[in-house]
């Protein structure tokens, strides 16, 4: 098993960089994409070699950076569950619903890839700290993944980040931080951390490799569904890193001729409370602006200006998808929905994809019989604070 | 594919039921165990076979109960991760530790196996409606499966339980109660809830399928290890449902021939707040008496008296192995260490394991070649009570 990496390109003015040496973003600004020998993977890979290879992310190993087997920092992550939701199904009368869940997967959410993969080269460009601030759940998979490593990390978080997360990261015995304030006043002061000690920045885009192996989401699916690709993918879209993975993903299996010309439309979804990304694709422009007091239950997806909106909104643009927003109201109860017909409790982010899916279908957008996939990010557990528990307490000689 | 199940069978007084009828103790007031005809699935199966089969316990369709495909009610679970532990192998000197992390599953811990398989075979037997005690895990599993399944489920849980794990049960739409008592008081309002009303009782060992969920756990650690069974497993064991299904699958891979004679020793880890079973076997006793007062920060491992006692203990008799009981601040000390040199944040009964094997070390009992699997039985973020956070708040315009 060999990676086909070929180097680092920058989707905006195409720069091209060395994957070998350590870059960060383009000198233009942009976050830098890796780039593979696909005619050459087309010729001496085959995805029939697939079949004997171990259920982690890793199987796609010849399109992952990674180079050394010797540098893979493993958990065991991916190959998560495809479930066809058939009460769900049966409710909604979307027909061939399916969850992908991300639920089961080392540290609960989908940030486990990109941490696995982004760590893992991290590593093998001889990263020994870095930093990262955070919203919570990436900053517990790397913190983790980190510690595996023996990589150094320094985690800086709001205040109000989930609970949990925190939990990780100290146990993790990273070098962790709170601020009073924002996101963006996390990534302030690890900007000037890294300015002071010249860490690796772990900052979202700021390293190219998290993606690739958030990609891995758009690579499982299609294998999973046996390399016919489904009508259309749901994913609740914050940073947007997601989405972003997966249509890359898909170019690339559509380069080496592992599916066919057609793509699933990729919809990105987000809360009412702070839509930016669906506000720009309402107005038909290319990137997203600054969206003021953004709130909602779903904190993952709470990023008022992603760093990569354009290619979240090329990724929408280009697969003929849609954005679309909905209210704190629906999300919460579609999570009890999930959960009391096809007994998977998930996060409020995946739970979103529900609400949207149930407002496509009554513009019409989708159809009954189409192939759908709601990408559900995260195990709900993660978040215990959006379930009200509200039940009796009985004395022993109680009877029910 | 097809299950080779042939009766249920008394491992006390070796009387025989049928499994197509619902049937939870013997008369003589034992738990009963699920026989298959292995000769049959000798010469009909091969573990061949598996390579192409889908990434869950299903995979071991021939020796689990559930015989209509329609009637699996799966989320995915099973085939969980067997993590190489090296850089804890260098610092304890064990070289080929490992983690078998039930933490990467539907749930977020192993007895979403012995739900799955239970409440399949629930809904095989036309079972509506149940009745369940619990400290918190099993109920949440169980609530979780059964809500896919469509079957009602009505658990009792102690006031003082997990609140996660009561979160999950609200979520899934169950029949929640709390009592304001111990798992003993929750069994007998259950009782009296199963004798007024019929329900299905889905007490630990009063039904006989999820340990046949459970015993996947051994065959998939025999699979990953190629066949080549290790020489220690240590599991914490509360109800001990975990080591009897181990065990259980041990015994039935050796009569179909995939495996060689020797098994593994297993080891019962317990708390030194609660350990009835190291008691049992430190006097060389077949079984244990209830151990008043017990107090562990593992509550899972918190039971006072196991109904399956006397197989407990049959399993670490005949494998050569022993029982073993550690400290609470052990265990949080090893919880801490395996987070932050493996990047697994594991639950404190998983935790007791590495304080165990450590003790175990020390005493000569085991080796620093020997192939050793510790068992973690669930993830850490459901507990995250066990974790101190003590970091420092920021302002937004600090340095680091």
């Amino acid at each position: 098993m060999k990676s086909f990496i070929s180097h680092l390109e920058c989707p905006k003015c195409n720069s091209v960089y060395d994957s070998d040496q350590i870059n960060q973003l383009c000198v233009c600004g942009a976050p830098l994409l890796v780039r593979y020998d696909l005619r050459k993977a087309r010729v001496q890979w085959s995805r029939n070699e697939l079949s004997t290879r171990g259920k982690t992310l890793w199987r796609y190993r010849e399109i992952l950076p990674v180079c050394g087997e010797e540098n893979i920092v493993s958990l065991g992550e991916g190959m998560t569950p495809l479930l066809r939701l058939e009460r769900l199904g049966t409710e909604t009368g979307l027909r061939n619903l399916y969850l992908k869940d991300e639920g089961v997967i080392p540290t609960g959410t989908f940030k486990a890839r990109g941490a696995a993969v982004g760590v893992s080269k991290a590593k093998e460009l001889g990263v020994k700290e870095f930093g990262m601030p955070t919203n919570g759940n990436a900053g517990s998979a790397w913190a983790l993944y980190a510690a595996k490593a023996g990589i150094k990390a320094n985690i800086v978080m709001p205040k109000g980040a989930p609970f949990i997360t925190k939990i990780e990261c100290a146990v993790s015995g990273a070098n962790l931080r709170l601020v009073n304030g924002l996101i963006s006043d996390a990534g302030k002061i690890v900007g000037r951390g890294v300015a002071k000690y010249g860490w690796y920045d772990a900052s979202t885009l700021k390293e190219p490799y998290r993606i690739e192996g958030k990609k891995t989401m758009g690579l499982e699916i299609t294998e999973q569904f046996d390399w016919k690709v489904p009508d259309v993918i749901l994913y609740p879209t914050g940073g947007g890193v997601g989405i972003i993975g997966i249509y890359k993903a898909l170019l690339e299996l559509r380069e080496m001729g592992w599916i066919g010309e057609k793509l699933p439309r990729l919809v990105a979804v987000q809360s009412a409370g702070c839509a930016p990304i669906v506000r720009a694709w309402q107005e038909g422009r290319v990137d997203s602006e600054f969206w003021t007091d953004g709130k909602t239950v779903a904190f993952g997806i709470l990023v008022p200006k992603a760093f990569g909106d354009f290619l979240v909104l090329e990724a929408v643009y280009k697969t003929n998808g849609c954005a679309i927003a909905v209210e704190d109201a629906d999300i919460l109860k579609s999570q009890a929905q999930i959960a009391a017909s096809e007994g998977a409790f998930i996060c409020p982010e995946g739970a979103a994809l529900l609400a949207a899916v149930l407002k496509l279908k009554e513009q019409g957008w989708v159809s009954p019989e189409e192939r759908i996939v709601l990408l559900n990010t995260g195990c709900g557990v993660k978040y215990p604070d959006t379930v009200t528990l509200d039940v009796p307490t009985l004395e022993p000689e109680s009877e029910l």
